[in-house]
């Protein structure tokens, strides 16, 4: 290993690939990890792919896991519609115990490259409905990471990295566009079509399409 | 829900039997989590199904992981050797993150059931070397349980039980024979065959061989 090599959780989305561009800012070797937890569309696997290519990752692995086979989340699970409109208290689009279950992969690709960082897109600002995307979440992962590991036990640690938790999605949009990032390639919307073309309606694409207007750039999402 | 709704990793190996018992003994609802990572026989998922047929439990899932995509252990990969003695530091049949992946995949499980305990089998007597079978790693869990959701959230708690985690393997072989586990239908060995049939010089044949020898009672495993 070398002391910049890094794992980056890569869903396909805007906040992993400008995740993606903090850490490649930063001169470090990102190993980029996606997980195919079942969601409804492939689309954003595709565009996990096209943007690691064109942020220059060392290497990017892709690994499934059904999620479906436990449910709960409008985001895995037929049973849920997904909303249109903000809700109260922790959305139905919450995937239980998802990021936990990310990092815990993320962890493992990590001890086999013997790389000594995760950085994940996690955000508390546009997110405060999920449990797992607060800071607490944050250090008690990085907690658990540095006993649950070799590189913990053998005193190296491990670094649990959110550089987006106090971001607003403007400014993530204005640090990624800084840095290089084409949100056309990404793809946020809960429920786009097989050509990663978003719906324009539920919480994901009002909170992307609010964060370009805030952020001052045109809104670069390719519709359907 | 019901308060005595649980969830408990169930890989059909002695431990997590015995788990099975000690939490069907305190006459709580079992819901067996078997996770299929890849391992390098199906003898074991065949055992977890055996083992919970006999024990009474609320409900069996078996979920597919492919940890063999990340590699990096004899158990999941081709490119360790099984050790057939005793080395030092961590084994080389450690399967990275696994118990925090596992863990993780419980925990989604038990917010999906709403069940506020999850049984693991982990022990720290016989697997020192496993950093996440020690008694930091299962505490470290349990805070970040806490935290990741809704039921940690909401002020419910979630606890993670360890009922083996200091019992040596005569220990857990006495108290699961007095709660009526067969532990003919668990198989431990790290290459049992198609039938589950032990090969009885791998590292977990000879802990468990010397199990029974120490309980004082007979080994009831099944031998290639």
């Amino acid at each position: 290993m070398a002391e910049q090599d890094v794992v980056v959780l890569l869903s396909g989305g805007m906040d992993s690939a400008t995740v993606v561009a903090i850490a490649r800012s930063e001169g470090l070797n990102v190993h980029a990890l996606s997980i195919d937890y079942g969601q409804r569309h492939q689309a954003e696997l595709a565009a996990a792919r096209a943007v690691a290519a064109t942020l220059g990752v060392a290497s990017l692995k892709q690994l499934r896991l059904d999620l479906r086979a436990i449910g709960g989340s409008a985001l895995t699970s037929e049973d849920f519609a997904v909303p249109e409109s903000p809700g109260e208290g922790i959305p139905v689009t919450y995937v239980p115990a998802r990021n936990t279950v990310l990092l815990a992969l993320a962890l493992g690709h990590a001890e086999v490259l013997d790389a000594r960082q995760i950085f994940v897109g996690v955000n508390a600002v546009d997110y405060s409905g999920y449990p797992d995307c607060r800071p607490a979440f944050v250090e008690a992962f990085e907690a658990l990471a540095n006993v649950a590991t070799k590189a913990g036990v053998e005193g190296r640690g491990m670094r649990i990295r959110a550089p987006l938790l106090s971001m607003s999605k403007a400014d993530i949009i204005r640090a990624g566009t800084a840095l290089g990032v084409d949100y056309a390639l990404t793809v946020s919307c809960y429920q786009a079509d097989e050509q990663g073309r978003a719906c324009g309606r539920c919480d994901a694409c009002r909170l992307r399409a609010q964060g370009f207007v805030e952020a001052g750039l045109p809104d670069v999402t390719r519709y359907a």
